[in-house]
């Protein structure tokens, strides 16, 4: 073992940088050369050059305080043309390359296990998505710094819903899962979130809102996911604000429910759709740490030669599992049994 | 002078609470009564007794440090029904009050403006707009803490926008004048600013961004107000995305924006809708001073008889103009001498 | 059971207030009238009925954005006297309090387990300390909060030790352990990290800061813990820096160190001794919904009459543990091998 | 005109890197080289090659978002060796550099009107010192950057503050002038504040602050410039906490204040001293901009051959004004009528 490769893949979050360097630390640290792979996978697929670094202290010294990730990323998927995948083989024995490792979600880590399975490809995997939805580990980076900033966000707009009496309708992000709207949501007190796992009745939602409006508050906030699909009865809706999947279009939903929400209680209603800021900014001190210890774990793998794992948060502690357990299915939120506690429901959290 | 009011119109924004709070200490320190009038204009001429209430030091003791107005506020407008100025003036007398102080923007200021001229009633104005667009006056509360906020926001998409080679727009507020997307984006270092001020050729954006990619920027930031017009060549463009006043659709043109970018480049382009954010959270420490300033001298003003009149900024110091003069018309970025300096061209600023 | 009460003892931290309001909406919504005790155990010791109030939903409503704790604290301690258990039990009895939930520290904690023990007193304890040292719980309140704000100043004073090529000492809390430092550190970035498990040698440290210099560095970043203790060769230095139990005098190593550093490297050294400010400040989103869960789960421990237990996160879950598991004896930091991860030698985190 | 200079001297403050940036982008946008000097004064008068180069857009782009200056800085003055002049003319003239920025306070500021005096040396001052201190014009760079960590920092010490039912005591800079202290504290809200100007009496500040006790109120906070003095009667002290000149020990008023408010007043007081953290962090938007308005003007005065001058503010605008009319005198704050308004009485804002 006498090179590492490091890439990042999919979109870009708080939290990438501290893993690189972490992985470029540990690994000159115990004599390794570090190559950084620019754009995902296609700093593999490609026979750009450029694509390709040799990484120090020095180009990592000051990333972790930076959100995004200095490699860059993307959504190139090696095996989305037939010869993808002999092309990354090639590209990484023609660098010298004899580990990689991989840091992304499902869908990089989706093309990380294919490689190991098919080729034996010496890779080891860091979990990265806002979502926090990939199987088998507890974190994934990025969640935490994003669930900051949808906080502040709430504490932010409660001042002007306030002087308003408006509801206001905050969409994050969150197309399959609803961990982020949820734990933004409670950090943020949200009056109502809204989640892909549990279809919502808007006249449930409104009956939540007038009630709190009759107790004399003067403003209420509803969190929403991206994600979120309407049910009218026991059906979910198929209407114009939904596309053929039964999803509320995306980037739709924050604008649809306000209009839905103010027609039906006749209260002024206004809406903000978080998007892109919830991706950007510093890394929050937990990040920072949970990069550290995924890249320091990460090259610790490499060194044992236990590929095709992923570093992982297994009952609080960093551990690794198969890449494979990761990325078979997502972990949705367990409705009935919130799963940070199994404890608590999670209709009492929305319904407060 | 015994009693006096205090109101807050119009949106809200940081800094007006601490208005209110200096509008009350200094009143209660030269032995006034000070009475908080709820919902702007409503309070007064709506006949529930509710919507005016004490104030003490006790109930002003912490709001600095919030954003919004503890009084809300409304956008009701006396003069909309026949006897609303009469109901205004019944109702002050029958509270006792003595004198009105108005915090507000331009509706707000221009409600107590005529009833100054119509009825000769006892009122000084405090300038309130995020916009900064009033005339007469340097600065309104609101504005420095919209400001840092947009500026915070650039700074957070930077990342982001580098780590996937992108494109970001970012609507900011200001319907009619520019101030505020072009001081905020300046201060965040955008690459382009766009302006109600100043028609946009979409093309002359484009060349920027491409010579900047040219260049090997990995990404670019486009600040842009939301009443911003599009022109081709000498015509200001009446499209499916200009309403019937010639302006881009509120709120729309971000996205259109957006789209229109990445159609002509090919370049990857995402928006970004700041909206109610920028008129959240804790006042920054300019508006906390303003605040104080703008308060205390609307209440030696009072004290003084000088009705009629506004607290404001001229010259860098705190003055009273005439009412009138903030109203009559909007205070527009000069496009060929920006204001604030009256040294550089804003040619210069969006095209850097 | 009909009414339970809820206290905060010991220094206050962020995380506080959204224990109180987890607890408060937890007990109203099954049934339970919620008396808020004020001041700690001072408030159940004290005769003084105005220590006693009634919780609403409305006085809990927005306290989870602010740190600290409504309800006050001190660090009285009942059994300082005699009758102190009795006054206790007494008054508890005359208020119609059934069960208690004790948020607090070693101390705070420790009463309770005694009130348990002596007189079978129905008490359910949630665990809170910036320092986290307690036993038995992966977590305290107010611990994220704290390694955030760390994190944010050495952010801060990066520019400012970069500017003059200066080494900053920054002293964080910690008297006896050492995890703030040493989270805050690495979430930081800092050069060297010293904690009261590790006795440090100044020449050790001195040839880290050297070292950097040598090698181009501008500035570099030591984080002390404020009980961080220094030893010469095998033994722990008693000199006037330290007090009569060898650790160095409270407040004070901050300055001590960085004027012998000065003196050894000849390098330019200054010290922010961040003090109260790690204790102040809105609560990061982790510390909001830690309070929420703990909260909650005190209030179902005390539904289920499992009294003399703590709400503890146990392997990343909440969970109940003996109350007497959590206050007999510290949680050091384990210096061979950090806790959080079983993996990383505390050594390789200071030296890196 | 084909080549300039740019050097940053005494105390960092954010505000630097923006006039640095527009110093360098105004400067290659009407054709001149741009050559950054490091470390002050001394990169022009030692013979270091390496601390002179060439700054080009690249260079330059991101610095804006960042505190502390790219160029470095320090205290050496020239004029303390004999021939400390001409070397920096040689040097100068050697590297072909036709002009000088010099950004900085009363120290540098004062070396470049020295050399522009006696050798008609081509230079232009921009004004830095968060102390805000210099004659002529309204701002320096740094200020309001600094005046906001300080309002923060008394924001969050409330909830820790009235936890506790302390009192507390913030030190901040101002050894000669109390702006910082004066601004800080009333955008904070402080209970007083003592700055130099003003030799404060202990037994007043203990009377303001009992009063407030016996009133309810939980806690007080006291912000104090490090340059504060005591007087008793008439006359200032000269105790064991003042040094020669009559000044409270510097870094020591902070803790000599708590301790004596804790004697008189029976009152539990802690202190912070805010020291560097005043100086660090990402500039607020008002620095960002004055650093682009002041390093735009300033090479405009350089293309102008208008040597000898300092960009300004005056009565709210940029303009320039002679150097030595800035370095002449210190601009203290008028206790009787407080400059920023020349209305309001400073003991007005300190006994509120």
């Amino acid at each position: 073992m006498k090179t590492i490769g490091v890439l990042t893949g999919g979109g870009d979050c708080p939290g990438l940088n501290p893993a690189i360097k972490a992985v470029t630390r540990k690994g000159l640290a115990v004599g390794l050369k570090v190559m950084g792979i620019r754009e995902g996978w296609k700093g593999l697929v490609s026979e750009d050059p450029a694509l390709v670094y040799e990484l120090t202290d020095e180009s990592v010294r000051t990333i972790d305080r930076n959100g995004g990730t200095i490699l860059g990323t993307s959504r190139t998927n090696p095996f989305k043309s037939d010869e993808g995948g002999e092309k990354v083989l090639n590209k990484t024995r023609l660098l010298g390359i004899d580990a990689l490792v991989a840091i992304g979600g499902e869908d990089t880590l989706g093309v990380a296990a294919k490689l190991h399975r098919k080729f034996d490809f010496p890779v080891v995997g860091i979990p990265k998505t806002i979502d926090r939805d990939l199987s088998g580990t507890e974190y994934s980076l990025g969640f935490e710094s994003s669930v900051q900033i949808i906080c502040e966000a709430i504490d932010n707009l409660r001042t002007t819903a306030g002087s308003h009496s408006r509801i206001f309708v905050v969409e994050t992000m969150g197309r399959h899962t609803g961990h982020l709207a949820l734990k933004g949501g409670l950090a943020g007190g949200a009056n109502a979130i809204l989640i892909p796992e549990y279809s919502f009745d808007v006249n449930e939602v409104c009956v939540i809102l007038l009630a709190r409006k009759l107790a004399g508050q003067r403003y209420s906030i509803v969190v929403v996911s991206e994600g979120a699909k309407e049910r009218n009865g026991g059906e979910i809706l198929k209407d114009q604000a939904l596309d053929e999947f039964g999803h509320v279009k995306l980037g739709g939903i924050g604008h649809y429910l306000a209009d839905k929400i103010e027609k039906i209680t006749k209260l002024e209603t206004r809406y903000v759709i978080l998007s892109h800021l919830q991706r950007g900014g510093s890394p929050a001190a937990y990040d920072r740490r949970m990069g550290y210890y995924f890249g320091t774990a990460a090259v610790e793998a490499v060194l044992a030669q236990k590929f095709g794992t992923l570093t992982a948060l297994v009952s609080g502690r960093v551990n690794l599992i198969p890449l494979e357990d990761a990325i078979s299915k997502l972990r949705y939120v367990d409705v009935e049994r919130d799963y940070d506690t199994e404890k608590y429901n999670y209709k009492q959290q929305i319904l407060y």
